[in-house]
């Protein structure tokens, strides 16, 4: 029989799932929608019954070692989900639900932290022992890992990177404080940035043509492929910015990589180019030329379910 | 016979050694000048000619277990000290120059890390495994705890907090960048900003007759506990800037407290109540009223000697 994990990855919409081995390789996935479910309680019986289902007929081939599971407001200290923006729960003991079904071990945590790990375990970490991963989506979410495991901190929540501050401007965030990075770092950000660009710059501009919520990452990294001035201006102070913050992050743990995930991070050189300019520019001198900036080696499709089965194989082989 | 480590500071000017136990009890300590050696060499062959003469009459009391070092520009990695600019030295391999003299393990830190292994072994962050320890003194110096041990990075050289960038202002640094945080927040900086705010204000200040050479951070609090306008603005400045910086510390690390340290914290509520009503101000909202800023637990006379101590009490427990 092959030993595998259960990893889940729940998003705001979609909650995916999968059979993952010790090498990472993916024996079954599936999904479901996350969302119509009025307790978190009534999500994981949806969700076990779907993957009991299929794993009924498995069963003689698998053995399941554990369970390892990423969702948004991820506590792994208490292993509840609180308060999460997106999910309607309330608060939700996660590990208390699972163990209804399942007398395996199980961990939860976040999407970026559930992130992290796949990159030491299956991605372009391997091996590292001490690095940042940087997911860049809606927001700006960062896993820490510090001798070979996550940062936690003293009550679960450490490696907030979104929310240090720039001052550089003052936009809202969604925190409802004012500057944190993921104003501008984030595929919301340097939707942010090209609106304000529009307004300083006179240059013509595919992007005059769209409205604010139509709008995508996507749509900026395409014109600014295509040569469109402000859609490179933007990558510029996205990566300006980026790329201070990640020398201040570098006075604080020395990593050996950085690591950039997610959507914006998906432009290549656009972003990589001037985010590891900006970061060498303002590196300390014993700094310099010393921390890598790299795309994530996870397959991006099966990133989250990879994600939170390393979670849980990282904490087998540490018991 | 009592198990006991060698602790030694090497300062700019004194180095300070003692013989310290597990409970943290100095049983005897003493001093030489560091300055006046042409190299490494030659002051590890004086500081052990000296050591070795009073610790011949307490050998048959006294088991030597290992010896700590905590030196400016140290690499716990490679246990060299390297350009600090105060020696003069050069290059030093630490560890091997202790090996010609002691067959006992012996570990070296820079200063700050010391002091944070020190706090956590004998001060005021007895029992905590997350916390931040941030030395005010020429400079802003830091060692950071996670997990129970100190934050060295991928080349030993973590904790840098004195070189984030605040963006505030653009003092000039030591390290040559511009606006980093011990331009401000440190016994230097606030001198800096008593002279900045002389010429902005024009109230009287008893600081005005001081040229700036003169000026210590300890006239500046005797000054404001006369209620000195200028001083007392100094203060509230560098609360306000230290408090903002530790808002973003606590996003990246989640500490149980801050410790702070040396010179300037000796100013006590002078600097502790601003520090701590600007950290909260800018607190996500997760992190509110949660982490502890607290002065140190060292006797300050001797916190050199149980930091170094504590380095190498640390490193033989967790062998």
């Amino acid at each position: 029989m092959l030993e595998v994990v259960l990893g889940i990855d729940i998003g705001g919409t979609n909650t995916v799932f999968g059979l993952v081995d010790r090498e990472g390789k993916i024996a079954f996935s599936d999904s479901i929608p996350t969302v119509g479910e009025k307790s978190g309680e009534d999500f994981f019986k949806r969700l076990f019954n779907e993957f009991n289902e299929k794993f009924e007929n498995l069963k003689d081939q698998f053995a399941l070692m554990g369970i390892g599971i990423g969702a948004p407001n991820a506590s792994y200290y208490t292993g509840t989900i609180e308060e999460a923006p997106n999910l309607g729960w309330g608060f939700v003991n996660v590990i208390d639900e699972i163990k209804k079904y399942y007398d395996v071990p199980a961990v939860l945590t976040n999407d970026a932290n559930a992130a992290a790990i796949g990159e030491m375990e299956f991605g372009a970490a391997k091996g590292m022992k001490n690095f940042i991963e940087i997911t860049l989506g809606t927001g700006l979410g960062s896993g820490i890992i510090v001798n070979g495991d996550l940062l936690y901190g003293h009550d679960g929540f450490a490696g907030e990177m979104g929310h240090v501050r720039i001052d550089k401007n003052n936009r809202i965030c969604g925190c409802g404080r004012k500057g944190c990075l993921e104003t501008v770092a984030s595929a919301t950000g340097i939707k942010r940035t090209v609106y304000e660009l529009l307004t300083k710059m006179n240059d013509d501009s595919v992007l005059r043509d769209m409205p604010y919520n139509k709008l995508t990452a996507k749509n900026i990294s395409e014109a600014a492929l295509e040569g469109d001035i402000v859609a490179k201006e933007a990558f510029e102070y996205t990566g300006k910015i980026l790329g201070k913050a990640l020398s201040d992050a570098t006075a604080y743990f020395s990593p050996e990589a950085v690591i950039l995930f997610g959507g914006l991070a998906n432009a290549g050189e656009l972003i990589f180019e001037p985010v590891k300019r900006h970061m060498e520019k303002n590196q300390l001198e014993m700094f310099k030329n010393k921390v890598k900036v790299l795309p994530s080696g996870l397959p991006s499709g099966d990133a989250a379910i990879l994600g939170a089965s390393a979670l849980i194989w990282h904490e087998l082989a540490n018991k």
